[in-house]
């Protein structure tokens, strides 16, 4: 039988919520092939550690960042994507809040940047259909999860959690019936802290109720916003 | 930089639904470890063949079956969840017609049969986890797409319909909402064609309309039958 000569790899699309736009946290390849392409951080796993710390150690390796929310996407394996040799890549999917990490370039990279999603460099590999398949993971599971709320600060106005639905769903949302349905599963707080807008009138901040929606969670209801 | 050794797999979870029950196809090892133990089908992937060629090749060569769905599951990969060395799975979730296929074993297989998810025997590796992770993500697909229809015979009852979604989903159905819903989507034709069931009176038969489906999924409708 021929040997196996096949590499395993993780990459990570690290999503961050900046300047009211959906973003993702790419690195400049300082290594051929790609070399100076964007690209997503990743790499070879190492022998003894499993995918998810592959992720976590390349994420602080080449970026700084660490991880607040982390899921598996998808393994991309076709013969042929990485001129070099075979290699499949599990990649993964994560959100930060970008306002709390630094960012800094290291090992195989250097540079690291947020892009907005919608003004992308030219990225290497097949990274753009991972990417891609990544905003879809995303806009997807907005509608059933509340991860909305990995992306927004601790403390946020309810128009910017408007805002962040519209976003990255790239459609308008009803805003009514979406108050209606997001206060009605009582997974806000809202607190005693006013901030003002532009020129409307001061408004309250809010926060997750993490230990509700747990509960709510726990009680297989659907949370369902569209 | 050390040398990575690890190897790469893949492993297939399909189900059948047979005597109105899900079925998993599984294999009995004829190699160690774990020898004499009945498994998923999967093995390593050759080093030209894609992954879902992997897939396809290994289930043709333990299980003689060849699929009518396929998709990606997941990737399993603990350092330690092969006594070996290091293997990253990545585990598929197929759909066949048991009715279209007579099963044989054959290479790394000294038998294949179709068990009942309810009346499983011990499997080997962490195959336990991968299937129920699969079951999983069928329960959940069944209520947003009509993939039962890829388990059911191409003429059915509308009570075998009903019964295949109470069976997957392990719960009663609300049958006229069901059945008004179902219709409703305009998916099934109903044949000029009856069969007898016990003791009443003939049913007609019904064909599931693959058309009418993606003309509805290129609309964004949402199946969600529940």
């Amino acid at each position: 039988m021929v040997r196996q000569n096949i590499k395993i790899a993780v990459d990570a699309v690290v999503f961050g919520y900046k300047d009211r736009n959906l973003n993702v946290l790419l690195i400049k390849r300082d290594v051929a092939p790609y070399r100076n392409y964007w690209a997503l951080p990743g790499g070879l796993v190492l022998n003894e550690e499993s995918l998810e710390q592959a992720v976590e150690r390349e994420l602080r390796e080449e970026t700084n960042v660490t991880i607040d929310y982390l899921e598996q996407l998808y393994s991309f394996g076709e013969p042929g994507r990485d001129p070099r040799n075979r290699v499949v890549s599990v990649a993964y999917f994560a959100l930060v809040k970008p306002e709390h990490h630094s960012i800094k370039a290291d090992t195989d990279a250097n540079d690291v940047a947020w892009f907005s999603v919608k003004e992308l460099p030219e990225l290497a590999f097949d990274h753009l259909k991972i990417l891609r398949m990544a905003k879809d993971r995303l806009k997807n599971k907005l509608s059933y999860e509340p991860i909305g709320f990995d992306l927004l600060a601790n403390k946020f106005l309810f128009s910017d959690l408007e805002k962040l639905y519209t976003t990255i769903l790239e459609k308008d949302i009803d805003r009514r019936n979406f108050r209606k349905k997001i206060l009605s599963l009582d997974i806000l707080e809202e607190l005693d802290e006013k901030v003002s807008e532009g020129r409307g009138r001061p408004a309250n901040l809010f926060k997750f109720n993490q230990k509700q929606y747990a509960k709510l969670k726990k009680d297989n209801f659907l949370f369902d916003i569209k």
